[in-house]
């Protein structure tokens, strides 16, 4: 590939939307994420015509492996087993692809997305390559950039893919950077607040939050074991959890004003996160709840519920909704919000497909219900 | 049984501490706490010679029952299997019972108490009844006393059972009242902290807590169902769980200076509470591991993690070990204390025989490694 | 109702088939089948105009209860909540109904198939009412008929619910007997081989089988409690399970000749039967594969697995598979089978389902995959 | 070493019995059943002033690491963390050890077991490298022995490590082959009706085991992930597992007469096996359980059930007991017998530590209530 494809600008012209179907590409099928991704789009009604095709890591996959072989529980008796073809760029450029979805490393994604781009893909990249606008938030992910000024220029475009809080821009957008699983929870409990103004984020907000087994990846680690994991609880990655920079920038705030601590739970899938705050006057269980409501109005994926009903994660689990519910103190200026979702779903894949139907101008839900 | 009893001062004389040995009973032995205790018990060094009675409730199981027939994991080859002897004051009374344990409802606790000390028994009373001294705080528990004057007389001398801040008044005492389990794990994390006067409680104290599913009782009920629990995390009782008010008292807070989350975990066993405070100045982790360990130094039941080693629940889980952890934030300011503890023995049956241990004059920890 | 409906025969006529959709009902909503019933016909593609209607227990719910409320984790943010409307006769004849579920104990089934059919419906019932054909088999439900007359003649009409055997029966049938979950999973293993004629049962079949908590029910029971099923194992109903009358019926075995286990396992959901026989005259693996695979060439609901490729539990949790696979000793006479699937779907609710595709002509997997 | 050592004879003399207490040694204490091992020998009352020495793997831990590090769930208080030293011939030899508990892959077992017996050591060995005694059994195992000539006497010599069956072989032995998990459940389950000659051995028995992870190990792998494991059961190495040579030599049957399937449970201890078999004549239920009752009249470590009562696997995790019940057919010739064990107690160190008591003449289950 010339050295010239980093000197010219993208030039890639949005297909006329909204489109009846699209070519798809997944690198990357062999995670958990990757997993859920195959059984979204092998079921997604648009895509029927147009079977994704599934990139494996180079070199990681037998030849002849199957999404099946991968995954055995998204296998169907009724559509045949899709090829894990090996990856190489010649492959990707002449499927027709339009829209790549990245469910590779954060190196990887940062490395491939300017070649993807510039072949004429739009992008929707799952790893937290290009979340962070802030290079000091960004620093976490130790990135290297054959060209930096190009990766600046890209980051500047990426949208953070939340349809809830961006979905105008992810309708035009050639870059999705789709967000972080305890990220979109916190996010999406707290923004509404935050953006109406209420928060008395000088307090500090506390982020509790509790995740299954799934967050942690495929790979076997001490960590992954079941003896570890089974009929335990442990905090970890104390005021060091790198989905922390994502929460900063979409919410607003600084390092000190909110505070976020990460347990793994002994569940296969779902987060559930409790979240502490301040209101800066006096508001009614009411007034809460009107906030939230009002603020996800369209939004078809978020479930408010009603004050007291909290939500818990055998809810969402395996659904692509993010519930959330709230009790007020006695005071009502005290709020705990508490916010569920499925971490491989709306914490990824699924949030992945929801913005593949908002950037082809699809109704938001499609395939996700 | 005289209404005479409630006029009279206690005239119990503590036997001559230390004794090699001691009679005692245990009322409410059906449920899980109750169970362990017998276990406890049963291997406890001390009580070799004078086998512990158990009481069953009145009526509720059949005649013939063993402890091994309702507890049959604890079952031993060379123990023969001791009788559950129905509920009777007479039964009691001839026993010849020096302690008596109460693993029963709190309406009962209440309203057997006086009886027994007035008998001449010392109490451990494991139910919520004889916890809370502020009136405002029991309220919680709906306490109908008969004779409420004595009811308050006792209530003043009892002992709220926590050894590592009661030790010398469980010795003496008459009438412990065994902390509850949430309370003990939330409570041992901070009064170090709050004792020292280096936590600013104006700012407020956040309490995540997550408790295994033998905290919700041997009851079967929609929540303790398998299919409930399994693969789920649920909060529950936000402002309004009946621990509070221990954690008020002991730690000599407000109610709006700290606040509480409970969560039910998909474990048999085990607390974790993950605590958020902030301190009054700026402290190192050295000072702050400090604190702890000067705190802990004679309390053999709590282990005092290093700065960043976070304990977690397998470590606790069927022992009868508090273990406490922390980290600070860069600031120096903000802290985060996780706390861990088998909640049917450090947070019930075991801080029970922690108490008999002191209160014979025994070591401990004896019987409890 | 009229005695007379018990004299007059059976009269419905079945609507031309295939049909564009059709009105159904659920009685029996509150349970985990009713669940998944309910679920799955909410999003079947035949049934968006003609919303199911579903029937709660008589005086159960309060008012305004929907099937929301019982199952939150089926709700849709995009179809509105369906009310679970008291069961009447009534109501039921007044809906226009035509075909019923039945997700009720057997009594109510056996009380209420009559009424139904004489109504013109036909009925899919999910108890074991209407299973067994013999009477010896069928007195473990100790049915009392207010008319044996009427009630001997429709067990004989009754056709067993399972496709892949009776599919043309079924296709029919105006009273299908869904099959037990255990049931499904030993038939569907052993059928092709019996069929084929290639088993000793003189020797005897011995089937190990180990399901999920939620095939004991939504009741809160003492076996039900999380701290009695989390992290054990344990078998009951040792020669006494009332599903082996099914197995007995549907293979044509004598009691002596098939003996059956079923153990508890601590998990949601999921059966997983290992079966051991010997086969009357020494086969290969490729032999033995091919029975299977001949078997099920038309049925879609069923994965045969490749020699030694053993299914497991989570690659059918959550679908409508029936996955079978096997191991042949060396001498080539002894097999064992191991059949999987999940006990609410395949084993309850989504068999119901492909009973209801194969009354209505419909694509026999649809609103399944 | 010189080679020297293959020729000559063992000398060593048995120490007079019985002893107050021992030297012992742990190789390999980075395990599930060195953990437990280590955790046993701390807190045997035998053991207390000659506290053993834990030898690591050879490189495998960082100076300094103790067993507590390793192993922080048995860490006390009162004992202070021993040391995990690394495994060199000469500290072993210098540390006075009398019996060395080896907790090593068989392939170092059957390497060190040699020179330990030549150092005049007793060992106890919890690998497969010396249990089986035709060597058409251990192939399983390929070992390569420097010195073919003296293994096979060792292994003539080598005691199979179940008290039930040789507790008098044992109480002389100098080399005693623990045995595995499995085959301790399988072998003591059946051991009494074979040597009653009450078992039809010709039908063929049936042996159905299902285990916790723990039994899988250590080392993080695909199977050993929570994601696999949980929420699943899945058969495995059936027809070739390498516990079923212990069952044929213990038992003495002939492959074909006996069959085992081992199942991967989603719990971390704990096994329970389901065993077919049929009687050679009609028997009661009070027969069958007068055979279990007299063969384990003096086995403090075997509880028989009474007919029906079956064992499950949360009686007997955490403790040293083997659980046997039996359900007998109406035929009463059809025969269940179903055994629970802890895999990493009677399955493994629990054992071993009962074959220490046993060799030194202690109670036989001293340390292990």
């Amino acid at each position: 590939m010339s050295t010239a494809l980093y000197e010219t600008e993208p030039l890639a012209t949005l297909a006329k939307l909204p489109r009846s179907t699209v070519r798809t590409a997944v690198a990357g099928v062999t995670g958990y994420a990757g997993g859920e991704l195959a059984r979204l789009l092998l079921n997604h009604p648009r895509l029927r015509e147009t079977q994704p095709i599934f990139l494996g890591r180079m070199g990681s996959e037998a030849d002849g492996t199957t999404v099946y072989d991968l995954h055995p529980h998204i296998a169907h008796n009724e559509i045949s087993a899709p090829a894990v073809v090996p990856f190489t760029w010649e492959t990707l450029r002449d499927s027709g692809t339009e829209i790549l979805f990245l469910a590779t490393p954060h190196e990887q994604s940062r490395e491939w997305v300017p070649f993807a781009l510039e072949a004429g893909m739009r992008v929707i990249d799952l790893s937290g390559a290009w979340r962070l606008h802030d290079a000091a938030n960004a620093a976490v992910y130790k990135l290297h950039d054959a060209n930096p000024v190009l990766a600046a220029k890209l980051q500047e475009e990426a949208v953070y893919g939340n349809p809830e809080l961006h979905r105008d821009e992810i309708r035009e957008a050639r870059l999705v950077a789709n967000p972080g699983c305890y990220s979109t929870s916190i996010i999406l409990a707290l923004a509404p607040f935050i953006r109406a103004g209420i928060v008395d984020v000088e307090h500090g907000i506390v982020c509790d939050a509790k995740s299954g087994v799934s967050g942690a990846g495929k790979a076997p680690t001490a960590k992954t074991h079941f003896m570890y994991a089974a009929d335990n609880l442990s905090a970890y990655a104390v005021f060091g959890h790198r989905h922390t920079g994502e929460m900063l920038e979409q919410l607003g705030l600084s390092s000190d004003q909110i505070q976020f601590t990460p347990h793994l739970l002994p569940i296969p899938r779902g987060i559930l996160s409790t979240i502490y705050l301040r209101l800066n006057e006096k508001k009614s269980a009411a007034e809460v709840e009107a906030v939230l409501r009002n603020f996800y109005a369209g939004s078809p994926m978020v479930r408010v519920h009603r004050s007291g009903d909290l939500p818990q994660i055998q809810h969402v689990a395996r659904t692509n909704y993010c519930d959330i519910g709230f009790e007020l103190a006695p005071d009502g200026k005290r709020l705990v919000v508490v916010s569920c979702l499925d971490n491989l779903l709306k914490g990824a894949s699924g949030q992945a497909v929801q913005n593949l139907n908002v950037m082809c101008g699809w109704k938001e839900s499609e395939g996700l219900l």
